[in-house]
């Protein structure tokens, strides 16, 4: 292990004390965490903040064996240390990364290779709101979905951190995207972003709408977090040969739907979670990022769209935050 | 046109006289159909029975703008004439082809690019019985589902033509296959074209039969002509990463299941149907078919598994057999 400066025995780290509401996160006092082979230890300067920590902290949602059992999926911060077999990295390089949790601490371990270089002018915050998103967004929509320029986007959610993210790539990479939200700001952010056309899901139907703004076509990807009666509404708002990519289901795991229309339209739906992949598999996603998108942030083509910040010991505030749906972009943890 | 024998004004077909029962296809006189560019006369020797033939009779499934109003969508035959602009076919030439409707018919007209060759060695009745089967399989368990070697097929309807047809094709690419039947003679027959084990779905649940079969992975690619309450069970069925394909919804199209599932195993639910689409891509199907699966054909590696033949004049017999569910492999008509 190579080390640059001192680093203590003990951090703090923001733990779920026991399943239940943003109260039960609490900080407390853990081991430093030890980088074994090719992996890095990281001293977190910011953490990002996502839905799945939401759903641990409510038991509901298990960290994969051998992971940390303290949330958080995301982090930026300078290489404190490094394991066996890193090559890539040093001391004092600033990185930010993706974590398979832990990242709610003032030090975390990932592998080396789930680790992207902090792009050019970014802040620590910033940067700590990348890899969840563009990991996520990258994979489902680009590699799964396959979407192509020229091709029609329906992104649900358009304002989370997912949608803003995906609203964004998909705009910079020549595809016409249309996103729906909950609220008349939010679907200004939407459009701000590169949105052809917002919906506002409170006083339309999406489906009509999508309709409308493809000549009756249809949306040839989406990207859907809802789930639940979206299905069978995502059916019908597609295109012939349609992909559809869930990558949560906040509106219910069960639904009823249609198959013959999937049969008829061709459709193809898929999906995927994040958090159980390999490490090698995370890299490869890294890698594809750090050469198509990572330019396109340091030129500030696109960026994330920070909600709000707050200090580490306050976690609880931002799972209240996200949980009570107003955000916009995404809620970063301050862990100077 | 070219043509090298004296071909009638005239011919026998059998039509749908009314939508209803197997007792409305009733022969008719109709006009021998002139082949356009591209396309070729063929005397129909033989024509084989399918699904669809049986929703168009009964009026759920009506044919495509420009198609014959005539059921019958494979034959095998002669070609009698040639359009404009065919280079590949003369006069005389045995052919069997993909059509788009009429093959219930002395004569009908394809696309050149949709017609094959009739295999060495084969009669008209087993070259009949196999377009439909053989480009449905082809296309939607290897070219949808992505079916590669060492995974396994589960296919339902085992003893139907296009399970027959599955069965075959899996094995002879090197996968290991499962097939649902509802008898044990329909089991028996499946194990005979190459399954590794056949799930009488009365007296066996193959969800469990799947998970046994594969020490608890799943099938990595699931052929349903079922769907209803067979979605569900897909999905609980299926590998991670498996690949499921619907291309008919017997059951039922309408279905409630768990779509975190679909998310959590990286499911892909996709579908098709073969008469809606351009003969350009039916064109394709037929040149990877002759490079791929005529061979093996030649060889009588594979073959069609004939049920019964039955003289076109009583096509309504044919029907009633499908309708029974007692048939095993193609049903096909006489047209000599």
């Amino acid at each position: 292990m190579s080390v640059e400066s001192a680093i203590p025995e003990t951090m703090t780290a923001v733990a779920i004390s026991a399943p239940g509401g943003p109260r039960v996160l609490r900080p407390e006092k853990r081991a430093v965490p030890v980088p074994a082979e090719g992996e890095i230890l990281i001293r977190v300067r910011a953490a990002g903040v996502n839905r799945p920590d939401v759903q641990q902290r409510k038991g509901a949602y298990p960290p994969p064996p051998g992971a940390s059992d303290l949330p958080g999926l995301e982090v930026a911060g300078d290489v404190a240390a490094t394991g066996n077999g890193v090559e890539r990295w040093r001391a004092g390089d600033q990185v930010c990364a993706l974590a398979a949790g832990g990242g709610y601490a003032e030090y975390v371990v990932v592998h080396g290779t789930n680790a992207l270089p902090v792009p050019h002018g970014f802040t620590h915050t910033e940067a700590a709101a990348l890899p969840e998103t563009f990991f996520t967004v990258w994979h489902n929509v680009f590699q799964r979905g396959g979407l192509a320029p020229g091709e029609t986007l329906l992104v649900h959610g358009g304002s989370s951190g997912i949608g803003t993210t995906a609203i964004q790539l998909a705009s910079a990479f020549g595809s016409k995207v249309i996103a729906t939200a909950g609220s008349a700001e939010k679907c200004a952010v939407c459009v701000k972003l590169g949105a052809e056309r917002a919906v506002n899901y409170r006083e339309e139907d999406f489906v009509v709408a999508v309709k409308d703004a493809t000549g009756g076509k249809g949306a040839d990807v989406i990207l859907d977090m809802v789930g639940g009666d979206y299905v069978a509404r995502n059916y019908a708002a597609a295109a012939v040969d349609g992909r559809i990519v869930q990558i949560a289901t906040q509106g219910g795991a069960v639904a009823s739907t249609d198959f013959a229309r999937l049969m008829v339209k061709r459709l193809t739906h898929t999906g995927s979670t994040l958090r159980p992949r390999t490490v090698g598999f995370k890299g490869e996603l890294a890698a594809a990022l750090e050469a198509r998108v990572w330019p396109l942030l340091a030129m500030r083509r696109i960026g994330p769209v920070l909600d709000m910040i707050f200090p580490l010991e306050q976690a609880w505030r931002a799972h209240e935050r996200m949980e009570a749906g107003e955000h916009i972009g995404k809620i970063v943890l301050d862990v100077a």
